[in-house]
């Protein structure tokens, strides 16, 4: 089933339905969304549109539009986070430049509401529902960015924020696809919003995931060196969990690693790390991630739908948090 | 009428139902909008809806997408444009930074479809054409921008190619105002056609009066010292028109301000002007703007509408290019 649906929102992109003139505006959205990544959002939503109706083709253009609003937000995000690659390829901001990346960034949100604007059959009054929570889940994951790099200057950042953030950021978004598929096949409110916090909790689970990947994972999987973020001291759970944890000696350590100027890269990567393991992080996240995946599992079985229906479900969301890549 | 109009949106601009937190995200949202400036496009939305219906106060806040939208691009476009000021003061990438100018404008973006969304009454199919009508309005505003920007590095710039982008940058939005206050008003689908295209029309003259301005504007009325556009090299209608008209020694005297790296402000702003005078650019940019007046004149006589109307609309239009300021 995953198969068809990513077979057929690849189609939908490839004959993606938006303008061509000038050139330099829509080059940079097709060079973005060619460059694959697994396309969960869309997904999510055709796979629980599926849970209750059989025609999911009709829905991949408005599946198709949190892909795109998905993409708005990495093409923007890269410029400010002066980021030189996504997805191993060169950045819009970089292959282009920043204005152009600014631009085409904010015609992808205007297809993102084109896209969400080829749904049919609904009421008026069940589409505006659907556009003001495609919108107020926009103006959340800004809200995450914004308090992403607001703490990127701070040196108190709890837990609690740190998990507030990634929520908004990264969470509403995945929360939102599988509530759309709810809310196009017409579900029960009750269920939509299920739906919605099945996808708001397995996001969490789903960060946290990367930032374990990003110390943790395998080069040759993950495709890349691990320890980018402990290079950059950006805030992840574990770094934040670190400081929260360490004392004495170990503390101490941390914080020479993480205000040292002129240091080697992989040094630096394997201290930090084994101040991870000594802490015991990499199972501490790994226990909460299976905390998030176990909420969500709960929810799904309180749903109103088969069984086979929920071991589906149940599929698709252990392979975003137990994934190795 | 107007001020009635002016008095509503400013108190639901006063009122503005968008998010709190974090306050660098909202923050320069609310600046922006406190600048003042005319409320042209949400003014016209109520004007040509009170054409048909006179209940226009609950049409306020759908009105206000459009102001919203407005200031969204030139949020991004002073970032784009490196422009200190914007009404006078500070530009928002200026007083905050880029990222929180690029971020803010985003959440604008998407609030302009959430006040979008406040339209009620409407067929799910009226709406979703209205709603599509703004998102097609919006990429060609954003094509016109890409335009423009392009145009800055070439030399070849035609009048055609001018009065194109102008259209998509300015002239589509102040078109689409109108419209809006006829679909809104579920007036006839040939009569919101009729408006978008009085819209366009004016809105073509509107900006070529802007190029007339920042040239020959009253310093005391326009607010700020004229010859901008001169010292910037900026391809207007009259710098376009310029290299188009001039011959031997007046186009070498062109081509040497337009090249040269040191020189006196105001000589240079002097000179130019002169080189216009003598090419009769300020009388025959009053024409082709006059043209397009009356033109858009012509449609408005044709609107089933009562005389009294069509005056009042007469009126408000030639507003938009017979202004000073």
């Amino acid at each position: 089933m995953n198969k068809a649906f990513l077979a057929a929102l690849e189609e939908e992109i490839r004959c993606l339905d938006i303008g061509q003139n000038p050139s330099e505006l829509y080059d940079p959205i097709h060079y973005l969304l060619s460059l694959g990544g697994k396309r969960i959002r869309p997904v999510l939503c055709l796979l629980t549109y599926s849970l209750f109706k059989s025609d999911w083709e009709k829905q991949v253009p408005a599946a198709l539009s949190v892909e795109i609003f998905h993409n708005f937000t990495l093409m923007h995000d890269d410029i400010m986070d002066k980021a030189p690659l996504r997805r191993g390829k060169q950045t819009v901001h970089e292959k282009w430049n920043d204005n152009i990346a600014i631009l085409s960034g904010d015609v992808m949100l205007v297809n993102a509401y084109q896209y969400l604007n080829k749904v049919k059959g609904l009421s008026l009054e069940a589409f505006q529902h659907l556009l003001g929570r495609l919108s107020r889940i926009a103006a959340e994951v800004c809200e995450g960015q914004q308090f992403d790099m607001n703490f990127e200057s701070r040196g108190d950042v709890s837990v609690e924020e740190y998990i507030e953030m990634i929520r908004l950021k990264t969470s509403v978004l995945i929360g939102f696809s599988m509530e759309m598929g709810g809310l196009l096949a017409s579900a029960p409110a009750e269920v939509s919003d299920s739906l919605y916090r099945i996808g708001e909790t397995i996001g969490l689970g789903f960060q946290l995931k990367d930032d374990l990947l990003d110390v943790y994972g395998d080069p040759e999987k993950f495709g890349k060196q691990p320890g980018g973020d402990i290079l950059a001291n950006k805030k992840t759970y574990l770094l934040i969990k670190a400081f929260e944890k360490a004392t004495g000696s170990t503390l101490a350590l941390l914080e020479k690693w993480v205000a040292a100027t002129e240091y080697d890269a992989s040094e630096k990567v394997q201290a930090v790390t084994a101040i991870y393991d000594s802490l015991g992080l990499k199972a501490e996240t790994e226990a909460v991630i299976a905390s998030y995946f176990d909420a969500a599992f709960l929810e799904i079985q309180s749903l109103a739908i088969s069984e086979e229906q929920k071991s589906a479900l149940v599929k698709f969301m252990s392979g975003l948090v137990d994934r190795e890549v």
